[in-house]
């Protein structure tokens, strides 16, 4: 565990499953929003390198914690770590299990270690690392949990079981923690991201409406074939300080212009 | 037409179906960030009493245009005033036919001319209203629509015909919708309100997070059992903003705390 | 009207929206189960020609009636026919509006007298047509009501916002009757019919399963990309005889083997 | 593995997954459409009991064969038995943990174990079944594999993760498999079982459509509020003989007069 943190920290969030794109993204945007944030992730030479890469950008702490969520050992040890930085008030569980390879794999050849470690990765430690942040959330009465989905979530895929079967259940997961818990204030949402993730454009994705509406009228068609993972981290914090009034439970998010497959 | 405006004006919001809830919220927002909006429905009187209360607060123009939804000709009369305020980048509609009561009515009962009536002002009028708007979006590469749906848009209920058919075919129009448009750059989404719409709490929905996580700590369980309509008009403007590298489609929104039926 | 019988007629069954494939199919089923059918569409020459044919190969008696579903009058005139005939035990609605052309239609050239015939066809229709018959059903305390609907009853296609509003439309009134009716013994389905049907194949698509499962095995892939109309029918009539302590409300169907479209 | 079979097997079912009321129905079904059944559970001395009790019954060989779908080692043994005795034309997977209790259960109290449990029976379970059978299914170019859902394959509920993570993810993997095998001409297919099935009410849930539709008229409202397994079984045995022109991926049963649950 990586700290720079001094004073007593007060609000966590913390981002399960990061890697260079999505989970990167959203961590900076909280802790631009002045979150204590706690990234996990099973690399933890790589994780450690985000933590001071965002801390050095946004001057503030960042934790990196090692957490392999197929065994349930490390997700209790690695919530040990986040749960002693105080309340964690924002779970992001954004783990699975990357497919072996880009191509469909036939249903006869996939291993049933490697299909149960996928339903491992994506929904039981999702459930593992709901349990350890709940109780304070419920004794707080305030908590917000975004899990990721993607196509896969929602319609199964000739190929794709693994990734499918996992998606589904973590879905599921989603929607029976919403209601059983948004009566205790706790917000749960599924984001459902139907597209492929691409490096940050380097923009200013949280720049105001009237500096987006500008520049979109010279966007070429052909762009936004891929996803800004920025934009996408900023749904993310939309969906944590909605109004506990109107709560989103699932939202998708695609790119204006998705690739067309055959 | 009540128009309050001097200069040139240049970035156009309709809104249509405007009450003295949702859409007066969503109005009110767009005004105060800086959109020149124009609410439509059928009620002139009340609707300019809308339109004058907001350009106070605000200090801005709103202007109050009447339309029947169920009627092609005040339609096109209706957008004719509309459009030429400007360019219209955004469309919200909101428009729907109320029941005649709160009860389900027995099927046999329903008369067929109230059956097509609520057909055609959730479906046909956001149709033809689309059409509109769409070319000079379409001109211009730009552009957002926001239809509003209900839980009536997913699942029909006994007694609800009227409002789950005319529901559902405004969701297939938003679907048909953004598979054309958003490669040209326009952003149609459908935001599902699946709960009661109460009157503004006159609390700041716009808050920051900060604020609102102090004071959701303090908030008893039981409350939050209605939607604050200024905090659907937020989730309303998010959509507008959203770069057009990670747009939603559908998103759902309900109180915290919704109420049980049986 | 045109009219076979003689003996007092009993067991109706009233096929709306009949052409030379899934309805003549299903038609021909109900008659050859024992039903008195009537057969019902616009065309009222190649209807009777339907009749003629059904009626000779099975040596019963069909009713063909013209019905225009876009037509309040003609719904209600066709339907006084029909109910002539005796109880109306099963009402199968098929009709809806066929696209002018094949390839789907820009929104904006989308007229609005079109868009509004299709939703009128696909769902309006099948409103007034159920009210007809509904009533005599509760009475009796039976009967059923198949709906027929598409792969755009489900999601939304570019270009396609007349089939889909009112596939969509038709699909709420499904759920709504089958809420409200069910509890009364009248059973309420919808098929989702997800491919294109060609011509009966002639086969025996009734027969016996060890018959089938013996051609199964030299059927070459490749076959059954289109869908026999037969084979369709069979399966609304086994959705009408379904035992009432286990009754569907959605089924799809789709052929083995389907098309990609890219 | 309890034989009463003497001469060659050809057509075999295998019933995963049978207690006294579905499984068995579905199982009996088989049997008398002149399939050589293999009925799989964990318990053999009930199983037996089954299986003695339908070959007596139908005078035909049914086999029980002890089956542990949370150990891969015992599916594999169990399918050996099952592979032995010839070409498994169908599979019907039933199979899932019973919740603890009858009540909901905090989901905070849901042992780890107890989750991971639930998700192997009801999801990695089926997966490693469907691979014992689907080669032999994939030669031969025929084949039908049913998987049992629920309610809760569709929508979460609070204090059912444990159901709803495992069902969901069977129905992804029902998915997966349909789009992946349907073309080589293997039917597979799920169904949504949307209610409390109950004892065999003894009748004739084959009878004929006459026979149904006389009896019906004198069926008191209030009935079929539990569902007959008897005719949930027969839904299983129309599914499998579909014409492969037209095959249902997804279909839902429930009784007319559903219980309301607040």
């Amino acid at each position: 565990m990586k700290s720079m943190a001094s004073s007593a920290p007060q609000r966590i969030a913390a981002i399960v499953g990061v890697g260079p794109k999505l989970g990167r993204s959203i961590a900076r945007k909280f802790v631009h929003e002045g979150y204590t944030v706690a990234i996990l992730a099973r690399d933890l030479g790589r994780l450690s390198k985000f933590a001071d890469e965002i801390a050095r950008e946004e001057k503030a702490q960042v934790f990196a914690i090692r957490i392999d969520c197929s065994e349930s050992r490390s997700v209790r040890e690695a919530f040990e770590g986040v749960l002693s930085l105080g309340f964690v008030e924002v779970l992001v569980y954004n783990a699975y299990q990357q497919p072996p390879n880009w191509h469909p794999t036939n249903f006869t050849d996939i291993r049933l270690d490697s299909f149960e470690k996928s339903l491992t990765v994506s929904s039981v430690g999702a459930f593992h690392c709901a349990q350890q942040v709940l109780p304070g959330m419920v004794e707080r009465g305030r908590g917000t949990i975004l899990f990721t989905g993607c196509s896969g979530s929602l319609k199964g895929i000739a190929g794709r079981s693994e990734l499918c079967c996992g998606k589904f259940a973590l879905r599921a997961l989603s929607q029976c923690l919403s209601m059983e818990f948004q009566p205790h204030g706790i917000h749960i949402a599924h984001v459902i991201i139907d597209g492929v993730i691409g490096p940050p454009r380097g923009g200013q994705s949280s720049s105001s409406a009237s500096q987006r509406t500008t520049t979109l009228g010279t966007t070429p068609i052909g762009v936004d074939v891929i996803m800004d993972p920025d934009a996408v981290a900023q749904t993310y914090w939309q969906l944590h300080v909605q109004d506990r009034s109107a709560w989103t439970q699932e939202i998708d998010l695609r790119p204006s212009n998705p690739p067309k497959f055959c």
